[in-house]
């Protein structure tokens, strides 16, 4: 596997919340820590039933994704997928505001690092793990789904968004990526090509109607509604006998999924982009930005600011 | 052809509307006597001019799919094929409240031993004839179609519904069946993969807006303005260049149908299916389901009722 | 490759708009009249910075594609694909009440002549380098998109469509031709089986709303908000880097996209349904319509009057 380290560790140490000593106290690095053992509990695992459980996600205050949460998520999946008495696995945010957010481009060299049992990228193999669970994936989005956030929860079977707060954005291509997360091979075949092109080029906020009109998302729900919708579909799921709901989800599955290779093609695209030019040329323009506006603006108005730092590198290339 | 006769037959005695004695005169059974002369004439061809015909269903009260359904929708469909003025073909329920509903399960033996003159299941070969007739087919929904009956509706080519009165359910998953009928092959190509995941694993009722928002139908129409549109469209499509029609309707089918042996082989899971002991193990909830609440009200509430029996079950295993 | 030459030049004689000499006069011929040097001015290129470029069609009053369109679009196309700066190209009207509109079918023989330095015909290979420029296509449409016009739109990234001026129709059909441009293998994944088949069967008007609930264009504006909303995504993604833009619009497209040996054959299916009897049978008919009514009348409301020819044809036919 070609891990372009060098490149990825200079990111590491320019880009956005990523470490220098002044800031390593600041509340976007401190959650962000990966390596100390309070990140283990990032994920909890809840039991509704003997049939229905709930990975919920906590990574405060912006619920970034971190190396530790590939690895703790990976063994909850690999874990659940040995209990035969589970059908429905939820999958929520404990986080306000935010869903999965986006990878912490402050650790790209972990996440790179990253490899599984089977030598597969991390990232990869996670994703064919929940693709291939033995029970029904579900996940209930309040708050912002972002960057590889949007393309794990793409993964799952079902997505049930609250209509009032959940908000979509795929920010790689606007920073200089390429998205590599699988995401766009999901959405293309959910929303068509050309709003999957909109959504992945523009790096823009998408509402939760307008993820729905997409395809983006199963179903919206009046936020007040959204908790009570998604326990009902997993208890009448999971009163389903087993056997016919995953015969069923396979057969689906198969036919609709992007293949594993396809995924870790795109991965490996994504990896390589890790040392285009364009990336570098904007590091310093959102760090900038970020330390101006501060990280909850702007995780919480991404669209706007994806778009005001490119803006900003333009104006100056035009000087 | 793997037929698992006995466990079907098994099916056969103890499920639902088939044949104890004493149930013998029940209107549900009745009506799928197909064994009698008079189940000759479920199937109507009507001529509305020589170049568009309508087929019309009637198997009262419920418009069960038996197995006469399929000798007689296969002869009329291939009749028709023949006659080279036909151009448009109307698929229509003569039954108040149902479109074609799922397949009589008290049936099951009968439909397993169905093959056609090729040699391949009679439903898988239906399917097909109706797929590369040389007309175009167009079903006017109003009422429900559940099951089988909704996976023969997936195979038209045009979908037009009642938005009052049109209902979908695929009810297999529900009852501890693989839907192998087609349904999930199609559907997934139009609807997604997690809309379709959702429709056929929840095994719940959804309303005509709901399926035209996830590319089940064509098109709703309001229900007093159905009639109009489909014959409007008809006597359009009527005027036209039949090898026009036919050779675009082609090209279309050609890229996005389901292939005869993905069919196939969905088909070869539901007849193995029948054996699943989730199956078994709903066959006696569901026979005292449908005998308290009466057959009726189970099929106009399938959704409710799929439900209802699947919570009972859980609830005597908990016990 | 197979031409029809006679059939066409038999076509250019008597149908449609094209040319005895008593009809030479008439606006509908004169914009089309590709020979003249003036006909170089239909596309006029735009720049509206650096990065962003339009390519506006003019040729009034009814902006019927002719083949100097095929010839100066190509050549647009090839040139703002080897300037590096480019990254969005806008693709709109200059006439009011038409976007790009069908082929000029009273020169088919000079379209079927038309062959790219490849020697592929140069319709398909027009499509292949929009498809694979390096640069961003977007589309505004205000007006209506028929015919090739609407296969052309179909190829493009992005389709923005006002929601009040913008209509589709995909006539050939309706004329006894088959719609070989590219348009169905397109549709086809965007709006599913059925409503492709309605779409290019039914040869109808298609009001934007409609379109956009079918995946047809990529979002609707209301049309007094069309232009900025097209101008700010416009300047939004030309701010981003390049590489990022093109990666990803070349991974989702490889993705969504029919292949040019897909459209090729579809191609040679056209120009053999030029041949067809049910053309022939039409072209009088459709002449005398489009002589009664005027070709304004006919091109704005194509929906209904090709249902009108048709009719026509079959009510002689019954006598």
């Amino acid at each position: 596997m070609r891990m372009p380290i060098r490149a990825a560790l200079l990111l590491s140490t320019v880009l956005l919340y990523g470490g220098t000593p002044a800031q390593a106290s600041a509340p976007a690095l401190q959650a962000t820590s990966a390596a100390t053992p309070a990140a283990k509990t990032i994920i909890t695992v809840k039991t509704i039933s003997p049939e229905v459980r709930e990975i919920s996600y906590a990574n405060p205050p912006l619920n970034f994704i971190v190396p530790e949460t590939l690895v703790a998520l990976n063994q909850a999946v690999l874990d659940l997928s040995k209990d035969d008495r589970v059908k429905v696995v939820l999958f929520t945010s404990a986080v306000d505001g935010f869903f999965y957010n986006h990878f912490d481009m402050g650790q790209f060299p972990g996440f790179i690092r990253q490899v599984s049992a089977t030598g597969k990228p991390l990232w990869v193999e996670l994703i064919s793990n929940i693709e291939k669970a033995p029970f029904l994936t579900v996940a209930s989005i309040r708050g912002r789904a972002q960057g590889g956030g949007d393309e794990l929860m793409l993964a799952f079977d079902l997505r049930y968004a609250s209509k009032e707060k959940a908000i979509f954005n795929q920010p790689e291509v606007g920073i200089g990526l390429f998205p590599g997360g699988g995401g766009p091979d999901h959405l293309v075949r959910l929303a068509g090509r050309d709003r999957a092109l909109e959504a992945f080029l523009s790096a823009d906020d998408y509402d939760a109607s307008t993820a729905e009109r997409f395809g983006w998302v199963t179903r919206t729900l009046p936020d007040a509604e959204l908790d009570e919708f998604v326990a009902k579909q997993a208890m009448r799921l999971a009163t389903f006998d087993k056997t016919a709901l995953i015969e069923t989800k396979k057969h689906i599955n198969a036919i609709a999924l992007p293949t594993e290779a396809e995924r870790l093609e795109a991965y490996h695209q994504f990896t390589k982009s890790v040392t285009w030019p364009g990336l570098q040329q904007r590091m310093g323009v959102f760090g900038k930005v970020i330390q101006d506006a501060g990280p909850m603006n702007v995780e919480t108005r991404m669209g706007y600011y994806v778009g005001e730092g490119n803006r900003q590198i333009q104006e100056s290339g035009r000087k």
